[in-house]
């Protein structure tokens, strides 16, 4: 990953910190947050279809979905605010999300990071780089939701 | 609205229609479509508190809201697939969307074309100018919700 793409990520993981406050709520973080990984899924399984084979590999349709992954995997980190702890709307965020912060904060880091990865090789337009770059994201989001999601 | 912003938006809803087969069941689509808007609904309400006066006019700040707005604006359009009009999950589309197909995309668009003005008055800093596209984007959120909402 190139340095200044490193940059880009902090950055969005930060500011990401100073948004706490941006939510009327605890229950609309817990919304958002959900609905930006929803939707980020999505589209982050279409490029999975393909690189599992359940799908013709088409270049430019993987592409078009990683713009949209990588446009919505910077917002959701926003939405795990320490309020959301005592949210009514149901949601699996296990505490140590807050009380490992910075082990949270770099799982989320590397799943951008690989996601990063995954849309360059997209870019190349070769599929064995995508299948690698896909599992090596799916295995990023997966030791996330391992360490931190019920 | 310049040409070149009007054929991405036509072509982002074009896109749209052709996205037809990519949800795996009706309730992903709703979903979906859902999760789009709630997240765009965030961030389109942090511009309408400044504009509103609820919270000092930042013009950066409003822009990166703006950035995400637009971001996932083009998205939710895809969701709106007729099967969903079977969906499980609870959802206040009415079947006009459907019957009244061209007058619905017709009212996307037209939200579409005022959130690119409001982002082009976040780009001038002036605040009046921000006033008046917010209220001219949240009547075209509205004109469509009063038609094709429950």
């Amino acid at each position: 990953m190139k340095m200044r793409q490193a940059l880009f990520l902090s950055a969005a993981l930060l500011a990401s910190a100073g948004a706490q406050a941006q939510f009327q709520k605890p229950d609309d973080a817990v919304k958002y947050r959900q609905s930006a990984l929803f939707v980020m899924g999505q589209h982050f399984g279409r490029v999975g279809a393909m690189a599992n084979g359940r799908v013709p590999f088409d270049a430019a349709v993987a592409q078009q979905n990683m713009e949209v992954v990588m446009a919505v995997a910077r917002l959701p980190w926003a939405g795990f605010t320490p309020d959301t702890q005592n949210a009514e709307m149901k949601n699996r965020a296990k505490p140590n999300i807050w009380t490992e912060k910075a082990k949270f904060d770099e799982a989320g880091q590397n799943a951008l990071k690989s996601l990063g990865e995954l849309q360059a090789a997209t870019k190349t337009g070769n599929l064995d780089a995508v299948k690698k770059a896909f599992a090596d994201s799916a295995a990023s989001c997966k030791a996330c939701h391992d360490n931190f999601r019920n």
